[in-house]
């Protein structure tokens, strides 16, 4: 179909090969990942002329999943990523006008179309709360209506993993949690299931695509299928060793785990990496493997765990002789809770506050801000949400207890539609969230790290402007 | 940071033209969407001379999710399209080799790769019950186990919805269900729900991606935001009457659900195509608004539940004078199985049948066929799983009852690293899928639209080749 020696074909293989090089310049519109009602509210609103008024948007959960004790805000740096890309080209309009979508007049406003107004967001990794924004879009109706869809799509997605993640973190204390649910997950889901996870303090997936993107540390070895393909299990580990030395870790249940292991210290020494069991009585395998590895001289050699592992799984496990897991299913469908139940909702039009009463799902009107109050040994003590004051306001209220000790938590992360700043983004955005989610968690105190089911360990309070 | 006169800039708003004309040619490689396992597993078989061998791998599930009468296979169309950009170019081998993932021989034989031996698999849109394989690759060790990561995301992303959103198509009996849970998924998940919904039956979705890309409708009016922003509910409605015309769908939950249903009624006349009801208790809030509806003389206008509905509330509004159901959440996280637990499990090597023996987790050798036999009036009665013999067996072994109605479930997609049919793919594909999802739920009698806890529609029986 495609003549390697035609002019068209270089310039392709030129582009092709840019792409390569280049790939952002290249990158495929965001646009159409989003619902078709915000186009026609667009539409609506461009003839009403409601689509020019200033509003506010604000992204909030009514409730965490039973029984959590926090959120984790995630998926800023993939947001604001895809907001760049969130421009209507030809292709998109050319779709939009065929569908009937959008009209003539939608589709000329959409081709100058890029988000130019105002985003506040938690920083990524933050702890958070239910009724609490954790993030506030300001501009015209008609450039912040179309962000709905994207932004809650993302958000959604990496907080529910983020927050799965930071739980199966706290059971497994100091040892390390290793993602590997990339399986079990849409495969670009995967990917920002990945990063989700290493930013609430996982140490590294089998995911490639996301430690290209994201500088998450990737790892691995082998299945059992690299064991049956060779003539027996000590053929297999012996490639295995000869192919990724002694330090690596060899799968030790496809027959029996006892002759497993002796044949993997057979195969590679007392210096073997680590074992890994994935059936089984995991806690009754590990202590006599433990044991067994010991005797043999291993006693440098790590046992991991993996298969069917969620939090609670863990916590059973602290007391045996596990040296890390890798955990799939559980991490990248939320543990039970898949999406984080954020909403975005408009709050403000024109500076003065809106909200609807729908039973059960009313909202509270005008843009907000959040303190994070602690006490003079630094415990966070409560979230308080208070009236923001116009857009902007360079005042911030005073709270009692003391601003010294209260942290602003949501911050300015676009402006006039422009990154506030390059390193919210990528791997250093990555590296970032995870950064900040440790600290930020170190305030919370003990009961954010009690995986039973439990209360929110900090409450948010809804204060009027002193 | 681009000059827009350089030559250089032309040639790349050249490329980027040609990116939306031709995007195929500009296609994303999918070959870091795995596992890092994947990629040392062939490391250490390209050393062990393994990599070469012969074999069979096997998708299946385990177990059904518990109380599912029975699961759709999906994701096929997704899965044959992605594996056609499964390819390492220079931007995955450097990644891959500055890692140190893959050494030099590696890479050497990545940069040639690309898949060339067979997959056969169920139709798409096929229920499939736990222990019969759904879909087979056969090829070389090496060419073979670096898909499955792939091919397991994809298809246990899909199914799981398609299985969900069979069970509400379901319950919904004729009236229509439009899936709305873009929002809450991943921004790349949410399309690929999209489809899988389509498939089993839904007629529609939000999400303007999956319009694009599978000729999925796409469907939608106007959410709360765009009655707050308008003075007044009154003047919202005309609004969106002027820029949609009557027989739009007016959402009238924002303040008070008369007041809003009397609002519309007055705004678009009696030729109101639909109003949206979205929180309350919905069974009332429908009688009372047919009630309503049909005193104004609205009696065409249909009534469109939407708001935390899955297949049971679904089914509990049955009696409701209800015309549609708007279903997001519970459909975009498969209503509490939000992965369909398929594994990748390698079954023969070198026409030889090899098994793990693993607890609980053990596997059957040997490559297979799957016949659904029906009985005479053409109702399905069990899934037959018997030996293939060896690969490409052209006599199918019979099966007691009579060949004529036994239906060969795995069918040949991919042959030579080809695509045995372009109507797999794209919207061809899905609009295919739907058809055979719909005939062949069909033949499986009452028990598969009972969504209530239950056992699965139809027993797999393994037999010996007779």
């Amino acid at each position: 179909m495609v003549n390697p020696t035609s002019p068209v074909t270089r310039v392709l293989v030129f582009g092709a090969h840019l792409a390569w090089v280049v790939p952002t310049l290249f990158r495929m519109s965001t646009a159409l990942m989003t619902d078709h009602y915000e186009l026609t509210m667009l539409r609506a609103a461009l003839r009403s002329g409601a689509a020019h008024r200033r509003v506010v948007f604000e992204v909030f959960t009514r409730a965490l999943p039973p029984g959590r004790r926090f959120g984790v805000f995630a998926g800023t740096g993939r947001l604001l990523a895809a907001l760049a890309d969130f421009r209507f080209g030809p292709d998109e309009i050319g779709a939009l006008l065929a569908a009937g979508t959008v009209d003539d007049a939608t589709a000329a406003w959409l081709a100058d179309y890029r988000f130019r107004g105002e985003i506040s967001a938690f920083a990524e990794g933050e702890p958070f709360f239910a009724g609490a924004p954790v993030l506030v879009v300001e501009g015209t109706f008609a450039e912040s209506v179309l962000l709905e869809t994207l932004v809650l799509s993302i958000l959604n997605h990496d907080s529910a993993i983020a927050a799965a993640a930071a739980r199966m973190v706290a059971a497994a204390g100091e040892r390390p949690c290793i993602e590997m649910g990339t399986r079990r997950t849409h495969e670009a889901a995967a990917i920002a299931a990945a990063r989700a996870a290493y930013l609430a303090g996982f140490t590294a997936s089998s995911n490639l695509a996301a430690a290209r993107a994201y500088a998450v540390p990737s790892v691995g070895t082998s299945a059992h299928a690299f064991t049956l393909v060779h003539p027996s299990e000590a053929d297999a580990f012996a490639a295995q060793v000869a192919a990724l030395g002694a330090d690596t870790t060899l799968l030790v249940d496809t027959y029996d785990v006892t002759a497993g292991i002796a044949a993997a210290v057979a195969a590679a020494g007392p210096q073997l990496g680590a074992i890994r069991i994935d059936s089984g009585d995991l806690g009754a395998l590990a202590l006599a493997g433990r044991a067994q590895l010991d005797a043999l001289g291993a006693t440098d050699t790590r046992i991991i765990a993996t298969g069917d592992l969620d939090e609670h799984a863990v916590a059973r496990l602290a007391g045996a002789p596990v040296d890390g897991y890798g955990i799939g299913t559980s991490l990248v469908t939320g543990s039970g809770a898949p999406t984080a139940g954020f909403v975005y909702k408009l709050v403000a039009v024109d500076g003065e506050p809106v909200a609807k009463r729908s039973v059960g799902k009313g909202t509270r009107g005008g843009r907000k801000r959040v303190l994070r109050r602690h006490d003079p040994a630094g415990r966070a003590v409560a979230d308080v949400v208070l009236p923001a004051g116009v857009p902007g306001d360079p005042h911030p209220a005073r709270v009692e207890g003391g601003a010294s000790r209260d942290r602003e938590l949501l911050v300015r992360v676009m402006t006039g539609g422009e990154l506030a700043d390059e390193g919210l983004i990528g791997p250093a955005g990555t590296r970032r969230a995870r950064e900040h989610h440790a600290l930020a968690l170190a305030t919370l105190g003990p009961a954010a790290r009690d995986v039973r089911f439990g209360q929110p360990c900090l409450p948010v309070v809804h204060a009027a402007r002193p």
